[in-house]
Formats: structure tokens, C-alpha cells, sequence
């Protein structure tokens, strides 16, 4: 995946990225549950590293649990620079799957952000951690009161949407998508020019101009948008 | 509906209002779901103009079909000018009922607000387009991934309320309620003495009088809350 | 309950706290539903005092019921000073069960704060009342419109949890934890003494130290944190 | 309660006892929860015999709790002949609140039926056992696995319905209704004509006559209705 | 619609229709929701007949609006013979929307069966007035217990379904489904050729041939197919 | 795992395996959500044999999928005789993850039972087929319409329990549980035993014998039972 891809990206909302994705059938890639922990304003990209946990078992979800080999400790040393960490929690809320000592880590290791159909603990604490991140609540207990972590790197579901690992994720204050790998080319490209239409289209309704016709455009409206791109 | 009973209404929370429809004995007017989407402490007053939508099928719910005379499109250009507009959308959040483009024209041919227990999409531009919302969510993707708009100022469903078109809808903080239109102004009447006599009993309160024979008040109460307003 | 106890659990995070309780097998004491009505960052500490509510019938559910011995009125009038008061709303965001001439009522009482997996109502007004609040919701209609309040000082739920009068509550950003009474020395020791690990541990993932064998603590780290101590 | 109320009540559906009471402006009276463990076509009327339950906490709701004074064991001795049971389980459906032995005790002590929006256990034990049960499913775990049992005879909450004990509880095949103490009378009485009006309309409807002014009733339909019953 | 084509329609299960629409996009025609009252095998097929309900307001929904032209007994006397009434109730199963004097009169006027995302009450009553119902749920209140009427023959939604008059519906022990008018031909004869296909592959499989290459069927399973049909 | 041990297991109600579990401190162990889809009344005792879906992706979950080698076709193949099939479908109840044809072939591979917190497709065919089935529901759509299958024998979650290939899963009339492999001869022991000990206090309460000292067991009934163990 090229950087001038994701660059962008950065400037396609999550908005026209679900749109360009329905031009090809796809509906399920918006996840249902992360949102901005703090809404700020910020688009991130990159590539997903998945996490997945299943529900806790009084026996395996122990914090001794945290010092085996397959444990989000080892995951998040596994993360490489620059990707967005999606961990799969079964949109159970009453865990937070990481704290603050745990995305203190991932920010020294730059990771762009964490998005999770979860919750996260030490909520003070991650947000002086500084890293970005998307989640469905916050809650105190840790993630073994409520959650078992089995692996990193496999297909996941999260908020509804599947996510494989290398797929792109965009977040954005309207929450987060999933981009199927062999469409980010597809989605970069035309979203940027949709973008370019409604920026377009915004300055129309500004003027007064009426919806009917202008969004979507009829034939009049495209051959007037034509004539303004070619102006400039 | 005169403006001067919604300048009434102006004044009165919607937690008085319910308390005066409960007076009637409806219970059934406060809308489960729509909250402001910046709290901003300004109430909203206005008639509703409902709009429907039902689930999506994949060969109706399309781009496309935001072209035709039955649209969302269609439904805004129809909207009077002070209106709420309130739409049903079955309580689904995964799916933004409109975005900024929308709320735009809205705003230009001064819709007071909009109302809804699904999701707004495009939260920045909706934000940046100053119309006020009530709403029960943020999402990425357009009406169409989740639902197929079947028109307006019909009777609907919203929050688990019935709103007719021609019902007033009061909105603030505590979020939405609709008022019957028959009922508008019993409520703004008993509704703004309600108001002056918790002033009045707040003033109480901060004084240090207990609960018990204050609010309710009992008969050496009422009588104290008489002779006060007397004074005024 | 000493207040030298109260003061080091002011010091320890619920999320701190529920870590400690899952050592002596308890994983139910996050209440699932209360959430800080503003984010403000204090921790407080409270004996519960326990409100109980079942669902509303029409003939009980009055506005007149507020005048009765069995009141939500009368149950602030016993609650003592520096109680957390704690409500079981059955879950039900629908209907405010305090509003803010009772928010201002329990201040003038030295309540420390309200907790309840239901609604507040008059939201403007209880923030203006500044008695701090966790609670699930915001909603316009009285309790009376969902509610009928039975009693307090009886063992309820909560979000999920037991709550017995006389249980400690502690709350924060993370939300709110129950201790039970007979923990709370448990708890206040051995959370004081993790949140000084963690402080440290927080000091050497900011040096860069990698995860596995420093949290969980390998014995090799054990003895560092432990020469650290001895240092200071 | 006299025993020929009851008896006039076993001939009244619940279905119908809901519209008398709606008549009193009472809507909530059908628990959302219970259905009938087997459905068998028998009506069984009952005075209410109060159970409640709390969420389970991990040092309470032991097995050990169950020698307890206050345990379902000891409500269970309580239970007067011809009650019949009404357990709060919070609509918890993933523990049984009484398995088979514990039914068997109740048909010992001639509890006339067991209502709950929790679970029961061992189904094919108390399917055995043949006390009638109306509830919302059914769990392998006991009740300490979810819940804590707190006490008998006070009011409770059950499928969103307010209970006291000595309410009356009808149960058929369309569910469990509770009617408040001091309109069993009135729903006995009406509720029996409304049955006598509803078999005469029935046998209308055989006859080919249309719904509107047949049900609900015209004043022509009236007059031939009146007619009918005095040629009885 | 030809009476043909429901022939051929009866002959294919809901669970084949789901695929034959799949491979024109189509995902949501499956209504989440209806069950069979009672299962007894059999497949019905019908145009659609609308019924929307929106939810209760206390001064609308009452007995005495059963009597208004635009109500429930309105609509069941508009009726055609042999249709499939669809109530749209939201999901809402606490308030049965039809009882058995209004199935036995659609019984009487030849309507082939309910479908409803909703409840119905007088389960006894509905059974024996033989109407085929497949609903949600069973509840002993009324339908203005929580629902309000407001019109037939328009679009709805029906189980996450959106449902247009003239839409053909079939149900059977899988649920019920929704085929768009203009996919009716090519789901009949796609459909009846799918089942066929899977008739031959049950007899594979009961041969004890693998799953892999026979269904789906790679070319060489294909060929033989074929020269099996060309046998008969 | 010995065959002896499941022949015990098989003596042993899934009630009385939850209870078990306790003792070892294990509250997760029953499945919500599975339910015999027709209850027969046998019980069922094999080991795990997992299958993962993840949400469908318009791009993956198609026909086509099902020819791939990750698919449910190919893991069938997989399964050894005698196991129990238990499939994570995310507690999602709108797609069938198998239908007859597969089912067919498990009973043709001995497979014992299929438990899944998903739904089943052509119920009849299922019926049929013999297959013990544990579901939480029957949808027409296939998996593809909701679910992206994705692997076996890994680590799942099923009905909020853990489940890991191997673990022992046994199932009755109250539903399926799963049994940690190194606690499996424990619960056949301590179940087997526990079982005689309900048999006996079954027969005391036919005898009349009340509650309190007998269940649980006080010293004087310990004493009772050990003599009339001696007896037999």
C-alpha cells in the first residue's frame, strides 16, 4: 500500500469512503460501536493489525493470563509502525480491553491508533497517553473480567464489519471504516473526486441553489460543475 | 398555533412539559433517542414536519433514488419555514438519515431544527452547517445503506412516540418531546405557572426548607407560595 | 469505615480497585449503566445509601405519590452526610428519577454524589446544582412516568451489581465500583500499594522498556521495582 | 379476596382482564417475560406470593447462601396454600431461579403456580414435578450463578410490571397479568360480561357479519345484543 | 400475478428463495421476526397487504378508536381474497395487534394467513379460528395498549424488511419473506430448478458423497447432474 | 478422554455440571443462546469440534465462498466421529449457518450434535436429517447472508462462554455446556455423586420433607443419607 494512497485518504471522509464503497455492493463497512474516545477533529489511516479476544473463562482470564506468550502484551509488541490495532471485543462494554500502561506502549512504538468495539480502562490515563482512539465506552475492570485474548493477526469481526488483517482502516469523527485491500486504490481515487463534487455542490447550496437537480446532479448541474472545474 | 403561545413555550422546560401532558395522562411524549448533538442549553419550539423511512432492499435503497420526486430531497424543499423536522427512522444508528449538505439547505430555508431517532453522517459539516440537531447518533454511511425514504407529513413513529404532522415539538437538553396539537396550549398555560412556582420552590431550597410539604407543596405551603407571588 | 480509609481510596482508581477485588474473586462490582454526567476527573468515595425503584403503575405512579411518607422526598431527608446515594432504576433511561430541585436539596444535605443506572432530568438545573452525578441517561419525563419508588436502605441492584447499605462506593471517569464493607481495608492497602507499581512501571514504558516482564512484573523487574522503592 | 371473585376470574381471559383495566387507565398489567413453560390451555388465578432477587455477587450468591435464613428455601415454606409465586429476576434469563426439587416442595405446600421473567432449571424435572410455570426460559445454572436472593413479600418488579404482594395474578396461554387489590372486583365483574358480549360477537362473526359497528359494538348492534340476552 | 407462478412458488422453501434473490443483491428479504404461531409444514403464498401501526399516545390509541374509519376492522374488511396481511408493529410484542374475532373475519373473507413483526393476543382463540399466523409473540393486551393505528396498503417495514403493497410473501416453518413484484417470475423458475438441483444432491449425499465438488457442484459434479436429468 | 468418563457424563444433568463448575470457581460454562430445536429429552456428551464465522462482507460471503477450501463444506470433513460441533455465529439469528444438505452429511460422519449461538436453515430438512441440533433460531437466508465462515478448531466464543477444540460439551433440555478439559474427570465424579445425593432429597420431598436442613443438607440429613447410602 502505497503512502500516497493513504495520503489521500487522509483528506476522503469516512462519509464518501462508505458511498465509493456501495458503487461495488459493499454496505458492510462502517463498524457500529467505535467512536472518538474525544472527538478532535482528525482523520487517521492505516493498515489493520487485528486482535481478538473471546468471552472470559474464570480459569483462563487471570492476570497471571498476562504474562503468557499470546497476551495483548506480545500483540502490541508485534505492531508495526504506523498501523491502526482493531481488536475484536464482542461489543462487550463491561471490560476495557487496554489501559493506560498498555497505550503508553503503543504510542512509543507508534501505532497510529487503537479502534474497538469495546471499552478501555484508566480513561485519564489514555487520554494523556495521547493515542488516538475509538472505542464503544469505557470501563474500570480490566479485560479478564469479561474477556479471554486468543491471538493477533487473524480475520476478525468488529462492530458488525469483518476486518482482515492488511485491510485499510479510516477513522474519523464519524467513527470508523474498513476498506477491503484490493479496493483502497479504487476508493482513493474516486473518493478524492467526490470530495472535489461536493465541495462544489456546498458552494451551490450557499448560493441558494435547490436541492432537486444538484444533489445528486441532473445533467444541467454536471455540465455546469464541468465548466467550473475547467475554470479553475 | 399563535407565536405567542410558542413563546411561551419558549420558557418551559420539556421536563414541565411532560409533567403537565402527564396531568392528561399521557405518558407517551418524551422521544427515547434523539439528544442534542452539541448540548448548547437553547430549547427549540416549532410544528413537526414528519418524514418516513423503512428498512433498506438493496434494489430501492441507491443513489439513484436520491433523484427521484419521493427523496429526501423532494421532502426539504417541501419543509415551512420554523418547522421541526422529525423523522422516523426506526431507531437505527448505522446509517446517517442526512449529512451536510443536507442540514445546509435546511438551515437556508430556516428549518428550526431536526429531530430523529437515527443518525446524522458528515458530523463536522453537520456541526459547521449550525443547524441543531437531535439525534441518537453518528454514522459514516448515507440513509440509503440501512433505509429507503417513503415520504412525508404522514403520521410516524419516533422514540417510541407517535408525532402527526401539525404536533409541536419542544426540544433542550433533556431532549425531545411532542405536544398534541389540542394540548399546546393547556400546556404552555399550566406549563409557565408550573415554572414560576419551582422558581419559587428552588428559592426554598436554597434557603434550607426540606422536601416533605414543599414539593409537592401542602396547604401552609401553597398558601406561603400565594401570598409570595401576591407580593411580586 | 475510618476516614483515613475513605482518603487512600481516593487515591485508588476504580480501575485499580476492581483489580484488587478480582484477587479475592469478585468480578462483579462495575456498575454496567453509570457514567460520570460530566467528565470532571475527581474520584469520590461514599457509604451507599440505596434507593429502590420497581416499574410504574398508573394508579401508584402519581405525581401525588411525591406527597407520601414512602417518597423519594422523604428518602433524602435521611440520607447522612457524605453518603453516595445509589439508585437501582431497573436500567430505565426513560424517565429522570431526580431533578434538580432534588440534586439541590441532597447538596444542602452534603451528599457526596448520586449514582444510578437510570436517568436525571432538568439537566441544565443539575448541573447548576453541583451535586455530582453518574448516572445512564438524561430525560425530560418525571420517575413517575416509568417509576414507582418503594423504599431505601435495602439491598438493590445496580448496573448490575449488588449494592447493600453500608457498601463503599467509589467513582470516577471509569465509572462506579462497589467494595463490599468487609474488603474495603483489603482494598485500600493493597490498591495503594498497586497504584505505586503502576506509577513506577509507567516510568519505565516512558523510558522505552517493552511489555512482557514488565507488566505483569517478571521476577527480574520484581527486584528492580523493589530496589527502586528502597531508594526513594 | 373471596374465593367466588376467584372463580369468576378463572373464566375471564387475561386477555380481557387487560381491557378492563385499560378502562382504568391502567396499561401496565401484562409482565413481558413469562410465558407458559408448557402451554396447556389452563387459566390459574392467584394471590401474589412476592420473591426478589439482586444481581449475584461473587462472595454472596454462594451454594453455601442457600441454608441461609433469608433463601428461596425458606420463602418457599412461607408460600401459602393457593398463591401463586412471583419471582423478580430482573428479566435475567441465563440462571434458573428454582430447579426441580424446589417445585416439587411447591406443589407439596399447594403454591398454585410459579410466575418469574427469569428462568427455571432442570426442565425436565419440573416439567415433572407439575407445578405450573410461566417463564421466560430456561438455564442449566443455578440462581447463584447470576443472582442474589434478597427477600419475600415486598413489592417487586416483574416483566416491567409493578407487583405487591396480594395483587392478584391471572395466567393462560397469553401470559401473566397482575390486577391491583382494589379492582379485582370490578375487572371480575365487567370483565364477565365482556366475556358474554365477546361469544355473542364471535358468533356473529360466524355468521357472515361484518367488523365495523359489530366490535366495537354501534347502537343498532347494541340494541340486538340487549335482545339477544334477555331472550336467554 | 399469475395464479401459475404461485403454484410453482409453493413448491419452493423460503430458505431457496433467500438464495435465488441473493444472486440478484438482494440480502434483506428475510423478515427477522415472524414466526409460525404454531409450525405445521405448510408454505403459503400471497400479494402483501399492508398494515402500519406507529406507537401509542394515550389519547389516541384507545378502545373507542377502534371504531373510526381508519382502523384495523377498516382494514381487514379491504382485504382480497387470498392475500397475506403484513402488519408493520416495530417489533413491539408487548400488545398483541389482532385477537380471534378479527382472525376468524379474515378467515371468513378468504385471507390466506398474518404475518407480523408484532404479537397477537387470545392465542387459544386465534388457533382455533385456523387462521395461519406467524408472528413475534404472544401478549394479552390490546394493540392500543401500545400501538396506534394509521393505515393499510402503504410501504412498510416488516422485520427489518421493507414491504410494498403487491410485494408477494411466503412463509413457512423458516419464517416469512419478501420477494419484489418484479423478481416474482425469475425467483419462481430459478427457484424450482434450484430445488431440483438440491433434490439430486440429497441423494449424493445420502450415497455418502463428500460435500467438497457437490454442493456447490464443480464441473464434473455438474456434468453428471445433467446427464442424471437427462435420464429422467 | 475416556469413553467411561463420557458414559458417566452422560448420567449427569447439565444443572448439576454448572454446579460442579462452581465449586472450581467457573461461572461461565453454560451457553446462552442454544436451545434443543426440538426437546427430546436425550442428553448428548462429545468433544468440541469449533468453527469460527466472522460478519459477512459483500465481497466474501457469497455462493461462491462455499468452494473454497476455508469453508463450512470443508471443515464438515474434518469433523472426527462422535464430536459435537459447536459454531461461534456471534449470537446472529438472521442467517442459517447450515442447512439440511449439511446437516446430512454430519449425521453420515456420526457427528453427534450441533450446538451454535446462530440459527439453522431449512428446519424441516434439519428435522429430518436426525441431526441433534442446539440453535438459538431458524433464519431462510444461508450464512452468507450475515456470516463470513472462517476457520475450525480454533479458540471461539459460543452463548458468552469460551470454547476451545477439546473442551467437553455436554447437552440436554436445559441447554449446552462446556466442560474445561482438565476438569472433565472431576465433574463426572463430583456429578455422579451429586446426582445420587438430588435423588435422594427427591424422594424426602415426596415424603414430605421441608426444605431448610434438607437442601442443602444440614449435619442430620448428611447423617440420614450416609446411613441409607449404607442401606443400598
Amino acid at each position: 500500500m502505497s503512502d500516497a494512497l493513504f495520503d489521500v485518504l487522509r483528506k476522503v471522509t469516512t462519509a464518501t469512503i462508505t458511498t465509493m464503497l456501495l458503487k461495488k455492493g459493499i454496505r458492510r463497512c462502517w463498524m457500529n460501536g467505535p467512536k472518538p474516545l474525544v472527538p478532535h477533529g482528525k482523520r487517521l489511516v492505516g493498515s489493520a493489525f487485528t486482535l481478538r479476544f473471546v468471552p472470559a473463562r474464570e480459569d483462563l482470564a487471570t492476570p497471571e493470563s498476562w504474562a503468557k506468550p499470546i497476551s495483548t502484551r506480545g500483540a502490541i509488541e508485534e505492531m508495526p509502525e504506523g498501523c491502526i490495532a482493531v481488536a475484536d471485543a464482542m461489543g462487550i462494554v463491561s471490560a476495557g480491553i487496554f489501559g493506560d500502561i498498555l497505550t503508553m506502549r503503543m504510542v512509543k512504538r507508534n501505532v497510529a491508533a487503537l479502534v474497538t468495539d469495546g471499552a478501555v480502562r484508566d480513561k485519564a490515563g489514555v487520554l494523556a497517553s495521547k493515542l488516538p482512539v475509538w472505542c464503544a465506552g469505557v470501563a474500570a475492570p480490566a479485560s479478564v473480567n469479561g474477556l479471554t485474548f486468543v491471538g493477533w493477526q487473524e480475520p476478525i469481526g468488529c462492530g458488525g464489519c469483518a476486518v482482515f488483517p492488511g485491510d485499510v482502516i479510516v477513522c474519523d469523527d464519524d467513527g470508523a471504516v474498513v476498506i477491503p485491500q484490493n479496493l483502497v486504490a479504487f476508493v482513493a481515487e474516486e473518493g478524492a473526486e467526490h470530495e472535489r463534487m461536493e465541495t462544489w455542490i456546498v458552494g451551490e447550496v450557499e448560493r441558494g441553489v435547490k436541492l432537486p437537480g444538484l444533489y445528486p446532479m441532473n445533467e444541467g448541474t454536471k455540465a455546469r460543475y464541468e465548466a467550473a472545474k475547467n475554470k479553475r
